[in-house]
């Protein structure tokens, strides 16, 4: 089925600004609540959210298979369920009926009225109901960054990294959609020399540069899924903070991994953009030194070049952006991650989250984590307004960014951007009773 | 409000065999397919399943605030979303109910026709839809014999792991019921002496004796649960088989812990049983020495004596019990867990699972996992119909009970039991198209 929606020719009777991440071919979803206090499954054109879940009611999709109800929903787990072929489907429909050249909606205004939203009228809701999610450590630059601190730095990388895109489970609870404030996480700590832990708030707040892709069901308990096929469960990609605490995670990881000093709180931007949209960017990923084993072994483009960026911005402060890298950089790709994910039969689901790891470049500048900007402390990053920073401070916001941009044709992300908040005063808290 | 469900003295008109698991003063909660192909949430006396769907809509917890269809589902997790107030009004109201001096119900032949069933005529689901699990590593004695096989035998314990209630997250998606047979894994593996790895079967496949506790909705994010207060929100416990792939894990887990060595499949046992049931049953955790940061102290009596063991029965042949554990060895207790886990302010939601890890006890037969009993292959299991085993073998069926024994109350888990099978022919499979 032609992905018709990509047509570069295409425009939309929306108005769309100057360097908007949501043209007319991209065509992300998402769920928001409207001004009406109604949940609904959308879409994004220029500074316009689109109600699917009155598109629909309407009767614009009648042509295609869809249950009644499958957009009046606060998550997008069933449609992403009815799959590819469907989400093609109204991918296409969505862009022919927003076309300039076409007449069905543009001078309606009643649906007009019932479908259309300014991004100010609505709120951006999680756009998965996230059953599990997984983080994987698929940045070579980042992986030998970390070993260079941690360990040594002629042995950066472990043994098993180049065989295996390594991957941990992650918390599903507390991945938030951009905007929720995150607060300081407590806990316990070994202060250096000693051997007896502390507990407080975390001196070392971080945040992680990652994108994620979240998938449809793929696969029965017991089936591996062909790394040939699996971009086919792949539905689309968010921006992704993966905050961390870098102090916590020291004292705890050893040796069943990261726990507290990660799972505190996670950050997605709201709209999943699908691989559909993002299909003009593929690139080749970096070239595979050794060869991987067959199962993980795939032909083709099988990457994407977005540029990424992240903003801190003080309290009351100036933005400065302190990071520029790309998906691209990316050793392992999506496919090989997921194939290698379900190779022991691991069975996956629709709205599934996993993660890529901190995506970082080669340049010192393109390092997606504080930790390996501030090379552990040593070397603080300057910031516009004259303050330094070795780590987030309290009511930080931090704003990650992606777009790619190709023969005049942008494709974006929009931004995930969350406050760092000050710790809880007391813990456990006093009681008021 | 008093636990009248837990009165020594009640004996219930439906027939208790001897020994069984589940007399009146249990009163577990599970999920269950009717003979009519009907879901519905229910609780079981002696060898009949009882279907508190039906019980409710006839009316029998009418004086109780719930709403029409809380057990007309197919998950327990809004009933447990209800809180324990409600739990211990409706296990008070079913002990009543069935109580040999309550004529409502034991007469009435229409209606037992409709809400009793013998356990032959129904098939046990999932509990609950578990949204994140968390495993511990909680037995200090098993942690103690994985430092003494793969690290330091003279300083076996890592030096974090007597501050920390050590966990991580797992897969939730591979969580399955007793019964559900289990595939042997694929996966890469590093052969002895070798620097690269190859792949196929595992060759190392185990069990892991645990329980799990499900917890309901415990706090918002960003805010930490009391260690005092973390048993009320801890609906009850299951058994559960933490199958894991030695080989597997061995050359993966480095440095971002477990992984496909863990998440091919994890099995509990169907019942819930509540903590008001195990409350005759509590005993001290064992001392901590040193004694743990104050967000983790709590006195009383915070575990509970709970007789466990597992079966190995290899196909068509003669079970043996190959180990005897309990879980008062626990050396963290599960309200320690669970302040540990939201100390960060991590949210914790209703049907969310928590391991124990592995349980071992000091004596060889008490060791929880083949790893350890077998000591990494020197010490042979032997089996009752004269094989020998270092790990599970194919269509070996593991079996695993708990049970809990006071002043002639018997209080069980019933079993999870589940056999694995040989690995798929071939990984990817071969395309039939």
């Amino acid at each position: 089925m032609p992905i018709k929606a990509n047509d570069p020719n295409r425009k939309s009777w929306i108005p769309v600004p100057e360097n908007s991440d949501f043209p007319i071919q991209n065509i992300p979803f998402g769920v928001f609540l409207t001004r009406d206090d109604v949940i609904t499954i959308g879409t994004r054109i220029g500074d316009h959210a689109i109600d699917l879940g009155s598109l629909h009611q309407l009767g614009y999709f009648k042509d295609i298979p869809l249950t009644d109800d499958i957009f009046l929903q606060d998550t997008l787990n069933d449609f992403i369920s009815d799959g590819k072929k469907t989400w093609r489907l109204v991918r296409n429909r969505i862009a022919e009926l927003f076309d300039v050249r076409n007449d069905e909606l543009q001078h309606n205004e009643d649906h007009k009225q019932v479908i259309l939203f300014t991004m100010d009228e609505i709120e951006m809701q999680l756009p998965v109901q996230i059953g599990d999610y997984t983080d994987f450590y698929s940045s070579k630059e980042h992986a030998t960054n970390i070993g260079k601190m941690f360990r040594d730095p002629d042995n950066a990388l472990l043994p098993n990294w180049l065989h295996i895109p390594v991957g941990y489970h992650g918390r599903s609870s507390t991945i938030v959609p951009s905007g929720t404030p995150i607060r300081r996480p407590y806990g316990q700590t070994i202060p250096k020399g000693e051997d007896k832990p502390v507990f407080g708030p975390s001196k070392l707040v971080d945040f992680e540069l990652e994108m994620a892709f979240i998938t449809t069901d793929a696969n029965a308990l017991g089936e591996p899924i062909d790394v040939q096929e699996a971009e086919d469960y792949i539905f689309g990609l968010v921006l992704f903070n993966d905050w961390s605490a870098r102090d916590i995670q020291k004292w705890e990881y050893v040796p069943l991994g990261p726990f507290l000093g990660k799972n505190f709180a996670s950050s997605i931007s709201p709209w999943i953009v699908t691989l559909d949209a993002l299909e003009p960017f593929r690139v080749q990923s970096p070239k595979q030194d050794p060869e991987p084993l067959p199962y993980l072994r795939h032909k083709g483009n099988n990457s994407f070049d977005i540029h990424l960026e992240v903003d801190v911005t003080p309290e009351n402060g100036e933005s400065t952006t302190v990071c520029k890298s790309n998906f691209k950089y990316m050793y392992w790709s999506m496919a090989q991650q997921l194939a290698h994910h379900t190779v022991n039969g691991c069975k996956v689901n629709s709205g599934d989250m996993m993660g890529s790891g901190t995506i970082s470049g080669t340049t010192p500048d393109s390092f997606g984590s504080m930790l390996e900007l501030a090379w552990q402390g040593t070397k603080p990053v300057k910031l516009n307004g004259g303050e330094e920073r070795k780590s987030v401070a309290d009511n930080d916001t931090i704003t990650m960014r992606g777009y790619c941009s190709k023969n005049g044709l942008r494709i974006g992300f929009g931004e995930v951007a969350s406050k760092l908040l000050p710790a809880i005063e007391s813990n456990p808290p006093k009681k008021n009773k």
